[in-house]
């Protein structure tokens, strides 16, 4: 009806102006950014993808493409190690589309802005997929260089989860019309479906109404306070927990480079981390254990707009006292 | 963690005592009744399923199978009949599928339970998906009689949407097993990964975890208050709207067939809808418009657990007094 119309039309467009998306960009919503996995490979990729595997996460978008019995590749990087240049030399020109994940959620590893200007330069007639799940908005991303990306809105937007935004452009809505001619696109997600219903500010069926009632009042609250000033207090959170961790006896950065160090996912190594997170809970602060085979090598503290530079540094000093 | 794996166990568990599910039946949480639909299609039919399509919900069921290049039929009454025996006496026998919707929410036809009973009986080899969305749990169904049964949290329950519930059997984890040998089931929610995690209390992506809370806690309310007496104020509700609206000059029911009456969606014809429902507006009660084309022409009031008997006497004396 007409009351959601008007949410998903001021929703659409503070997202165009907090990622400041131009002309011929679009905004889907789904139920997930694992779904938009799945939509993704499924509308926009008829024979082979192309995967910068650097973790968990972007591993899980490869796996995807071999269920759908795809014919996709991969550089596959040790678990830890950032994207670089050299990896990104080697793409088959046959590829329909790079997938590239801008912070590595499982690792803390993030993909430095030039080496995504250089895919773009380097692939132009590729589809260029770019993961922000855990790294929007808080860090400052050119959209412009990319035809497709897509965030939940449980990492940086803080909100319960159930909801996943896929923003992608005219050229995605070109490539679905040639893979939909060719075969199955699925049904009431295709990306042909959420784009017909997206332009009358609907969609396909009832969706987490409430999910998109929140995430547009988190983006009303992010443009009031500037996002300038949100990734400022990233980076300033960010340098203060990097500088403990490396200062520190017990703990040092997982991420070797200092240029590709995530600013919202900071991971430390330590010989135990059960201990230190069963100390901090007793405070009241909640640190992440490292992920997969790493959950007791590793903690993973989590730098979102929600987490207040007070909070920060309370968890800094409690940190450099150990 | 822990605290959702005993969410999920806690919930899944109201949920087998509430629809008194046999052994072998399982649960697992999706984002949508509408996502249901695909995944059904795509993980339980190789070649063909069979539709009873009477109403705009069971039509986009069915459509959905051609989405999906199924060969599936259907038989399709007019737009308001309920689905009777003689309907159910063609379905083809090498349909994998039989599709059947308990309460068509577009038009207010329930299905019988002898009905169901019948196709049981005559297809004991075929799965039979039934769905539950706007009638359950506020109607008693034997879910014995079927493979798979789903719904929406929206309705009955009166939870924000965003949250399917999807209801099977092992004969549907046999079924998928041969699906999954010969042709692509998707990814995430495949129903193999959807089983594989629900074994452990778990769910493949993060999910709606907020709605599955909420779910949990009207279970237990539910459970509190009794299904008899929730059923039995349904019908008493039900009753009151139906015989108001035979007797009123301007109303008549829109199913003609009195044993084919939904409880939970009264559909009344009405010469001009929109004079009523505003009408309605007016003194802050929410009355739904006929669906499609029928939304000058019909009324459709909702009858969930969350509408008080004194609400509905309200609404009754309002509708008398027109």
């Amino acid at each position: 009806d007409e009351v959601f119309r008007n949410l998903f039309k001021e929703t659409t467009q503070h997202l165009k102006e907090v990622f400041q998306l131009p002309e011929g960009y679009h905004i889907a919503f789904t139920a997930s950014a694992t779904e938009i996995w799945e939509r993704t490979l499924q509308n926009l990729v008829l024979d082979k993808s192309f995967h910068l595997v650097n973790g968990a996460f972007s591993k899980k978008f490869f796996e995807f493409s071999k269920d759908l019995k795809l014919n996709s590749e991969a550089v596959i990087k040790e678990f830890g190690q950032p994207i670089q240049q050299s990896d990104l030399n080697s793409i088959p020109r046959e590829t329909e589309l790079i997938a590239l994940t801008h912070n590595e959620t499982s690792t803390g590893a993030m993909l430095l802005a030039e080496d995504l200007e250089f895919v773009r330069r380097q692939y132009p007639n590729q589809l260029i997929s770019l993961d922000i799940v855990s790294s929007a908005p808080s860090v400052k991303i050119d959209l412009n260089q990319v035809d497709s990306a897509y965030f939940s809105v449980q990492k940086c937007f803080g909100l319960p989860a159930g909801l996943g935004v896929w923003i992608y452009n005219d050229r995605c809505i070109e490539k679905f019309k040639e893979v939909h001619s060719k075969k199955t696109t699925g049904t009431y997600h295709s990306l042909g479906t959420l784009h017909e219903f997206a332009l009358k500010n609907q969609t396909p069926e009832t969706p987490n109404v409430l999910g998109i009632y929140l995430l547009n009042e988190v983006l009303k609250d992010l443009i009031r306070k500037g996002l300038e000033t949100v990734r400022r207090e990233s980076i300033y959170k960010s340098t203060l927990l990097y500088t403990t961790i490396e200062r520190h006896a017990e703990l040092s950065p997982f991420i070797t480079s200092k240029i590709h160090r995530s600013v919202t996912t900071i991971v430390a190594n330590i010989p135990n981390s059960k201990q230190l997170i069963d100390k901090f809970e007793k405070k009241n602060m909640i640190i992440g254990a490292g992920y997969g085979s790493y959950s007791d090598k590793q903690i993973r503290i989590a730098n979102f707009p929600t987490h207040s530079k007070e909070q920060i540094e309370f968890l800094v000093d409690e940190l450099e006292n150990i």
